[in-house]
């Protein structure tokens, strides 16, 4: 069995942003040179997520707003006692979920026709990391 | 380590419709040999889930409402602007989730007493398909 | 390649209720002698879930308290025909997510700075078990 292990990072500009990765998921995977098997990402930061869904931007606004209705910034949470006031970030990511497999078939990602993926970031302009690794069969 | 990889399809009746599928995942289990391991089961569309919940009539519907309230249909969402009228769908399969990993032990799954495997249509009325991994050793 | 499967009990005191499982996945994983890999920890109950995320005791209170808000208990489930009482508690436990994968790298968990594993109850009071299977090399 092969399994190999690579790190993004990043550092958004914006508070909140989705990035899309897919092309790089798809690099470490051929690169790993596995044929048959799984690839894990997952967020190592508990303010982001990593997620798959649409690469169309209206939806990508839609997730946004939906979000801030069901976990809103700027409540008097509890957290905040802390200093911190990245409550709803906390929140957000685990809508969103903060981890993702993608099947490796033939050598490639196997994908349904709209699946992308995305690192969503809910508290930027910082650096942070995702966990990338593939386990699986030449 | 045996990988095997199979898929299936799924047209719904109705747009929205949970199908169980637990008995599917356990037969493709058994025929892959694998007593030890994982069995990855992920929708490649993304206006469906999978998800892992109880088999009782009254709480699928209770799903459906609650889904209804948290992401509704009908708002008017940016995504709408491209033609599609299925944002919510795409809203929704995110709280449901989308994939789920169930365990192999002793050649069988190795699931607690209540614990059933739904594929959960959003969009339906058109074919589409999940993806079912399994990995391990014999 | 190494597999090793073991299973967490739990009978919290309050019927929601946060545990941290940190520290005996990590346990788990050097007892099984896998370097690189996986481990898979599932709750076996659908009432239950399994996340990651701060181990900060005001944000798990706002987790409660915007968990009751998006899933309340009380109201007039279709699942409380079967007697139940408890349809809210599976509402809650997937917003949560009732799985995850930590990676495994160099023998230890491979988690970022922040990130704990919790075991979310939610309607204890009764025993209850978590399986964690560990896969991949030694």
């Amino acid at each position: 069995m092969i399994t190999t292990t690579e790190y993004l990072w990043f550092e958004t500009k914006q508070r909140k942003e989705f990035v899309r990765i897919t092309n790089k998921i798809s690099s470490i995977v051929k690169k790993s040179g596995v044929r048959e098997g799984l690839v894990f990402v997952s967020a190592m930061h508990i303010t982001a997520g990593v997620y798959v869904n649409d690469w169309e931007d209206g939806l990508i606004e839609d997730f946004q707003v939906w979000l801030e209705k069901l976990a809103p910034a700027g409540l008097d949470y509890q957290h905040h006692n802390t200093g911190e006031d990245n409550a709803d970030a906390h929140l957000k990511r685990t809508i969103m979920g903060h981890q993702v497999i993608l099947p490796i078939t033939d050598g490639a990602l196997d994908l349904g026709p709209w699946e992308q993926v995305f690192y969503a970031e809910f508290d930027g302009c910082r650096k942070k990391r995702v966990v990338v690794k593939v386990m699986g069969t030449a």
